[in-house]
């Protein structure tokens, strides 16, 4: 086998790759986000012009979970001997983007992470689930797959995968790259410091920029659904009160303020 | 943009499609269908002739669910903005075959929705689940995904779909179409009326001209399996009693009449 | 194997299935689009709005061929013996959609096949391609697969398929259904009386309503990409002339006005 | 139809085909194995230079399952029906390998099915799982899918499959050819008595000669594991004690002997 | 890195696998097929019950290659370290079964290879094909991928696989296992000595046994199908005429008979 | 729809990211490449531990094309309206990496583009591929689709695809991101400035610090398969001289200084 030391081809070439700095999402954003679904998120943006918010691909490891948060990420790239030693690798790995990222987590965080839907990467383990959730990681949207899934299960952190696997994360075709940079995951782009949100339905990417107009009109379609559902409860037409018409928007409208009164 | 106003290729082409009139299956036919699998039926209608009988690729929301109806159908096609327009679709929503087929419900009906596996759809959503469930509805079966889907199965309506999305039924690809109309789903053809069994194994259409002989040859069939389930439980070899043989047969008869006889 | 004889859910229900009349793209319209690549084509719809015209999937049996016409339309549906007998197909497509479609063709006809991509169906056999091409056929697309590859190619009938397969259009999966009908075809509605163009980039459905209005876009599109592939040719910058800016759109014009007093 | 008796191309051919003897893994040894999960063994086997000891494609039917066992092995081939008749196929399966291999079912064997992730064959039904299950099989892991899914998890028999059908094994496009051979399943390959160790990440193969290397590498690594989750647990730093460096190695060591000292 | 010698579970186990003696389709039976295409083969073995003979997958190197053989066969199977070592494998290569099938060939051999449609694994390389070639062999199937497929174009030998690679046969995933052995391709089985027919519209399996019936049934499809050629390009009715109706079946005799009497 | 102006999380982000400086593969390491296939630099890479270096997915727009060059790249992202708006993108398209990096061609260059495998983006069109040859660019890699094939085969300029579609780079899914920056394609890593060696078997990636050792083995590897080539043309057997015994190594080396003195 031919030394391959110094094979790198730009000698001044070092990894881990970090991105730029950036602003997280505050805390005041992510709790307004606090009863808006995935759902009505990501119709609302694509009111607003953003027509790919969601992360194709990605299901939860338990039916149910749910998680806001601001997005921290991680960017996978394939596996290259030359840049990092194809043995020993899981020895290797402290030193990349995965190890590195992880010191970064700050409470609130939600890890995106970029690994093109590989079928062969268990880009989390439990020990790094582990740690992310003491630093108080929220929750793990990753575009690949996770291992140690009945531990991480136990540890009831929220995490989207494409799947399990036994293989740790750069066991075969990938490598974890760089951190702190956008990222490509499930057909959607995710900014550092973006909003996620991700059910049942999956995770859903909020610009950050665009957080607070979200809420908005998140907020008062969750206002007009709740409205709606009680009025189709009672017997109501779906074409009269889903979506409002003009007529039952004005009726949803007294409602409301008849509800506020009364509180 | 050019305004598009008239662009219909036939002056008189009117959305939503609606098929021909159709009789349901009979309540006592459904009713025949109470303790038989879709497996069974499956197996059954491959022995009278239909071999493709199965929904390849909806799964189940809640393993466990289980569902016996009469069909009643949705076809979605592709969407195309001069027919339906791209803009403020979640309002024009209400005029097409989705919201028409809601209306016809009635108790006992099994949805199936023709959407081609659509990823990007989600088809129904938790208010049209609970409107279609409200109206007695039975379950739905989607070739395509579903959005809400932690809220519907909390209404806990029978669900088999693709996956979940956070989109609306409109939202990219698809538009809803026709209803009352033979559909595609699954690699399999399912008419108005046909009766539609659906469990942890998939669901299987029965054409409703074929229920009854397939009510008669699986109860025969589930029958023997009750026979041949105790035999093994009680050690005999399979080859003798998983199918019956001959002489095995003969033995299940009058195992069956000495049962019916101490009823 | 019991009797399916009469197994039809409705009784009055006659395959084949046929849609509504329609008007043909006529000939001034698709001479119009003579120079007309599908590329440009789906270019100009999608300034208009229309964001699905291409036909995912099918690709040319011959590279470099390439066709323009008005759009004839037949839909497969998945293959059900009880209404359709699974023996002797061969001779019961006499009387389905398949044979029926065929009698219909006109001098300029492009024949859309809605066939779901099927890999098992060979939509189209060279016999039937020779008498389309008798009728004076133009070219076919399918949305699934053609047989008798060999002998087509020779014929020199444009097709665009997505593969090859010894198997007859009914001898698996899918049987002919509809003819005259809207189809989905590689994630685009067509009409009938739609014109398609295709060549090495795939087919494009373009609405016959807006047929013009692209015409009148596209030629004007051409005009200015001549121009600048001349002007980059002579070493001009990629971002001064593709695509034009104010400035050298009034070059262009300039340009274009001397060309026409020159002729 | 033609008469297809004696078209055997080889007069003297006779299925099922069965393989050489093999030995089983032994108790100790899957004894061994106890606490060790699918990830631990693959990352193991990976540092011996075993690459593809992952199976592929199953997932478990009950989330949280596991299994280790010694392989007992069924290969399915395309179906044909001059070799098995397409007709009456359920009555023909008795006679078939997937009969055969369930008589040599022993306690603690894990059947390992080679069906090439067939979406249309329901491999293992109820009857044929509850009857493994008397023999004292302990799981099943099928590279393609099952039928009657309810029933089988109510049986709690662990199996890990590609999905679930309605179909029996040899209704559509496989028939069980061969027991006791070498299986390939999801990329990887099973001899006849290699270990399975199967849990939420998926099944593993250890070839049975490597075995014992594998637990002695495996017990090692879950000892520092524990105690790095504890450190970490403590506030360590990740890079420091995961993996371990020479410095936390020897602490871990120090702590390894005072643990055995304290027992 | 654990030394793996003796890894092998069975002592006695040896590589490669070499499958029963069977006899090779005769010459005449081979010539028999000479006019007749894999569809009209494919079509007339559906007819005779035989519904999987289709290898799917495999395309031809080039256009409007054909050919005609008997079946020789090679199985691949997934590599595993311990009983092929990873390290060093082109040198092992000669050793297996890819090197001891090639030693098998005689002329007008089909070689028939399952790989899985590996997409990693260049079966066959250009010294191969070139060896193959020398010995008589007549043409190439495979459900993998090729290497040196300009060379091997340019040796003018036909080959169907699912594509190209630059990667040698064991590079990556799979290993050279056993020949002359029933292989699985594409969905289809093969048994050597098995007709095989190849052309445009893909490779498929003639049961050696059902040879001639195929080559009778065949050549009476071929003659009428000349008849209706000729009376469909004067202008006859598709449905007379494809397929024949009794009273053009009729005409056909009288025509045939007058043919012949004219030679 | 909502005012998105100032939506950019991060108000100092500018587009399109530009990578570090590098250094091109000098001109004599391209022509030590001449007559090197891309299947054997494959293998020799794989020989020096290099497992990752073909770029799984694009095949050739012509038969029989090959190019060698230096590469530079081009990096797609998911398009997101806020940093690119949706409408009038080909417009847009002039300020992005897509023109930037044509301008920075040289000549003997390969540019490579990691664009996801997407069907839905023709990320290069006639105008730029013809402005790309006219810098004197030697091909083109892209993983995902390109537009105007028709014309782009017709200038001779090797690209190397997965597809074609009518879609303009932007006008979908993607938008053009970065340039001379790592690129993901088809599973390899390719840094800007790595040797690109595409053919029929498709492109492979030579890591530019290792591109003289490959030159150096693949001549020996060339040089004895010629030699290899005419003794089995002799009619020598396979395993005797593919790949060279020890004995037919020392042969051929002898044959080669014989070569070298008759020069």
């Amino acid at each position: 086998m031919t030394d391959t030391t110094g094979a790198l081809p730009h000698p001044d070439f070092t990894l881990p790759v970090r991105g730029d700095a950036y602003r997280r999402a505050d805390a005041d954003t992510l709790a307004g986000f606090d009863t808006i679904t995935s759902a009505t998120a990501c119709a609302k943006l694509h009111g607003m012009g953003i027509t790919r918010s969601w992360v194709d691909g990605p299901v939860p490891l338990s039916p149910g979970q749910r998680v806001v948060g601001s997005a921290i990420t991680l960017q996978f790239m394939p596996q290259r001997e030359d840049l990092a030693s194809g043995l020993g690798q899981e020895y290797v790995e402290r030193h990349t983007a995965l190890w590195a990222v992880l010191e970064q987590v700050q409470p609130g965080d939600v890890l995106v992470i970029q690994a093109y839907g590989s079928r062969f990467s268990g880009c989390i383990g439990d020990i790094l689930a582990r740690y992310f959730l003491r630093k108080g990681g929220a929750g793990i949207v990753v575009d690949g797959r996770i291992r140690d899934a009945a531990r991480i299960r136990q540890l009831g952190l929220p995490v989207w995968s494409t799947g399990t696997t036994p293989h740790y994360a750069s066991q075969t075709e990938l490598f974890p790259w760089a951190y702190d940079v956008p990222v490509a995951v499930g057909g959607a782009l995710c900014m550092p410091g973006d909003v996620v949100i991700a059910d049942d339905d999956g995770p859903v990417i909020v610009p950050q920029a665009m957080s607070n107009d979200v809420i908005d009109a998140a907020r008062d379609h969750e206002e007009w659904e709740t409205f709606s559902r009680r009025r189709l409860d009672e017997g109501a037409r779906l074409g009269d009160y889903y979506p409002l018409t003009p007529d039952t928007r004005e009726e949803f409208e007294a409602w409301r303020s008849a509800q506020a009164f009364a509180l």
